[in-house]
């Protein structure tokens, strides 16, 4: 051991100030772990994006000293990043429970036999360099997540990921508040708490819950086909649905990729059990209240199975009024017009919908405000820096800390890109590390950000395409200006002003007339011009040729 | 009195399907009135527009038989549309309550002169041609609202507008049950009952409930200066914190136009009631606990008061620690985001701030399904269609109106531009009249759909611009292929590809190739189809000179 005393270093290259994209680097000495790797799904700021995913350059820099990266659970947000960047990776161990790495296995394709995963099981450690993980088993909704002790010299890092107290769950595993109030007890120096819940008073509901609701909706309907949306990976939702559907007599029908790889995926890994035959290929000849559709698209996204229901367009299923929809979910911030419209256009076809006006057919996988008290009663950390939220969802978690006793010189909001070391002194600030977005639309884009720029101003004001024909011998536009518009209100008076001010512009302005560029920076400047009096900035391209 | 029976004929030019944009027609015989003319704000299906209004193609048509236009109440959505069409209406008179037309002559400015604005008293009956129509108080977040019974030949129409049943309103003015009870006594043919809360189980709160929350806060925050947000059109809400600041000596400043604006109108028709000395021009050197700023902005909106505050960009006011930030309002669906941003900005700024998930800091000026019921049983009609409201809202609402003893084929949900008679023998459907969505981008736009069409591809897919110099006597390229892009994620690979397949194209097509615009549809296509590989839907747009 060296000299020198080590403290514990915490990044944050995601994941805090923003719902989404998680990924916090660890670092004690020369050894560096990464806690999750996830992606943002973009929403209407960044249009036309497949994904935000964290810039890692971080990473890079240090990837000789990463002794490997941990993930609390299979969510795109914990884990989407990883495929992007399974080249830079390497060999890097990734470690994770069985539906964890078995989820991330499938996202990676071919790809998955250069990486290096593997799986472990709650309760396991792991020794990275001179740093310890444990992985503590916590209820979510999804099988296999798991809470992160991480021991190091400069002292233990608690990383609760995401969670909730479930204490009936579906698979019997409850969050192991032993395990948590153990560790608290050895003493903990800092603590990552998740926030996304922390505006919701009380407690959360059991996902078992969901399952009564669903069950009383299968005994009042037998003569109506059921179909069920929800996240596919929600395996404990889809769990109930397969087993009330043996139940009733009912064959299920997996309709979307994502729901049909997830079965597979969890079902391999012991994470779901598959009633004998109850999952068929198509509906065939099987009468309405033998029938049970289990569809992705619960938040209305356009290429879902849920949609194309909704639309007629899914293996030519006609939904009508036999039939009976659920969406077992909650709409997410932002997907409420593409929710409704779905509900809408169902209820349209005749069917009946149930959605989330009621109440524990959806329940949350996270921590209400109550969860997350007993969570920092039984970690009892030192220091604490609330995580996962938007800095509204951090602020309201370091009042509750507040409450029970961090005092608040030992609580600090991370934001994106800084870097901290706790000391006995109290935290000490890095400079600030690469961090931010990176877009994806279908690769990795080397300029995301102008990109999106450019996409918000078209969509915002359009775009004028500018193209003049000049004599740069006689310094002269030959013949008019020509016009092309898209997104723009191109009236007859609007198509007059612009070529009468570029043709002005051109005439009188003083520029060096042998040079063709600056033809086109007086044409752009002229239309630019103009436009702006009536505040609209659409993009402008000046097109010059010589003629 | 022609000998033939008159029928009432109800057609939709909006407000039915969604929320927004209200416009009803209603016939009988040679006499036509609208009831409500307004707007749609946009969301992100259709970026940068200011407004969508509705098509009044069908009013044109019949504009020598429209006798007027009669408004509920104030609100954008119910007037917003008729400074567009100021023009169109020429000296059609529009009735309305003193806090409707105060705004309307606001809104029209110069044109109000032009226009026949004619104020009534709730419990007015105006008469327009053979068609009598009786306003109706009903309570609602802004005073002067009615409901409207219609009087025809053909029998008697109800609307209800929109409306909540206050039983202890602001201002003591309730919702005019008794005489709603007596014209359902005589006997309605059709009610059109607002949907907007349907899904909301229960009845509404009283506004009074939210001065009660108002005042504990000024009670509790003594030393701070408090900022409250909510919208300028909400009469009540800013009575009760003109109110509210007089009692805890706290002067008022008023930040936003429409703040400013609404209280004018507001007070200088009775609505409003002013405390003398209690609204400053500024808050010079007020200390915190003196001080107000009541601002609009509660729905984050980009250029608003609230918005700018937050940021530190309204008049050198610098919001910290010492402020308290209350957000009166709900976010509407669709704005969540643009609304937490706000709260985060005012968060991080050291703000404490107040918003929705606090009880009864905002209450709905929208009936809840038990004050619907009353209202269909006070009104009792025997023909039912719900409006205002998405196609789930109004289904529930028939849903409702089947409970209370309506037979369900006495109910219609209208859709856009459907037209209905009501008969002794049930209703009749006409064929559907002009209606849709008309953009307004500054002005009104002749083919909006078209635009916002680009700017959705442009905004997903981003533009490409293809420069080609042909020689026309030797059928060829001259030179190299030029590219444009925005929006466009364009690499060195894909410069690359776009080039060789335009060559390529122009080379191997077959076309005439004396002809320019032929070499124009050849590159378009061979760009198209490289991107559409990729399933990318770019904008293309190829410009082909002579070389």
């Amino acid at each position: 051991m060296a000299k020198k005393t080590k403290y514990v270093k915490v990044s944050f290259l995601g994941g805090v100030g923003e719902i989404g994209k998680n990924m916090t680097v660890i670092e004690c000495g020369d050894d560096m772990i990464v806690v999750d790797m996830g992606i943002t799904f973009p929403k209407e700021d960044s249009p036309g994006m497949d994904a935000i995913i964290p810039d890692i350059t971080y990473l890079k820099q240090n990837i000789k000293r990463l002794r490997g990266i941990v993930l609390t659970h299979g969510h795109e947000d914990h884990i989407g990043a990883i495929p992007y960047y399974a080249e830079e990776l390497g060999k890097v161990p990734i470690y994770g429970t069985a539906l964890t790495i078995g989820l991330l296995r499938r996202k990676l394709e071919k790809n998955a036999k250069k990486c290096n995963l593997v799986t472990v099981a709650a309760g396991d450690a792991v020794t990275l360099g001179n740093i310890k993980v444990e992985f503590i088993k916590v209820c979510h909704s999804m099988a296999g997540a798991c809470a992160l002790a991480v021991y190091t010299a400069g002292g233990t890092v608690f990383v609760t990921g995401d969670f909730k107290i479930d204490n009936t769950p579906i698979d019997g595993k409850k969050t192991n508040i032993q395990r948590i109030a153990e560790i608290g007890a050895k003493g903990v120096t800092l603590m990552l708490g998740e926030s996304t819940n922390v505006e919701r008073k009380g407690s959360s509901t059991s996902e078992r819950a969901v399952g009564q609701t669903l069950e009383s909706i299968f005994a009042a309907n037998k003569k109506k086909r059921l179909i069920v949306a929800c996240f596919a990976s929600s395996n404990y939702r889809v769990q109930q649905v397969l087993t009330l559907a043996h139940k009733y007599g009912r064959k299920v029908v997996l309709a979307g990729k994502s729901m049909k790889s997830m079965v597979e995926v969890a079902s391999s890994c012991g994470e779901l059990n598959v009633p004998r035959g109850v999952i068929v290929d198509s509906i065939g000849k099987l009468k309405p209240g033998e029938a049970l559709i289990l569809a992705t698209g619960s938040q209305g996204e356009p290429l879902s199975a849920l949609n194309k229901l909704s639309k007629g367009e899914f293996n030519k299923i006609n939904v009508g009024k036999d039939d009976l929809v659920v969406l077992s979910s909650s709409p997410i911030p932002g997907n409420e017009k593409a929710v409704y419209d779905v509900i809408n256009a169902l209820f349209r076809k005749g069917a009946e919908v149930i959605y989330d006006s009621m109440n524990d057919i959806h329940v949350s996988g996270h921590a209400y405000e109550e969860e997350l008290k007993l969570m920092l009663s039984l970690v009892h950390p030192l220091y604490f820096m609330p995580v996962h939220g938007e800095y509204r969802h951090q602020h309201k978690h370091v009042e509750i800390a507040g409450t029970l006793g961090v005092p608040s010189k030992n609580i600090v909001i991370p934001n994106i890109g800084e870097s901290y070391s706790v000391t006995p002194k109290g935290f000490r600030k890095h400079s600030n590390v690469p961090a931010g977005n990176i877009y994806v639309d279908g690769v990795i884009l080397e300029d995301g950000d102008a990109v999106v720029r450019d996409r918000r101003s078209l969509a915002e004001y359009g775009m004028l395409l500018v193209l003049a024909a000049v004599d740069l011998d006689r310094g002269k536009l030959c013949g008019d200006v020509d016009i092309v518009a898209r997104g723009i209100n191109l009236t007859d008076e609007v198509q007059r002003n612009v070529k009468n001010a570029a043709a002005e512009a051109l005439r009188s302005a003083d520029f060096d007339k042998s040079d063709i560029d600056e033809y086109a920076k007086c044409l752009k400047k002229a239309v630019r011009k103009l436009f702006m009096k009536d505040r609209q900035f659409p993009i402008i391209i000046p097109v010059v040729v010589e003629g």
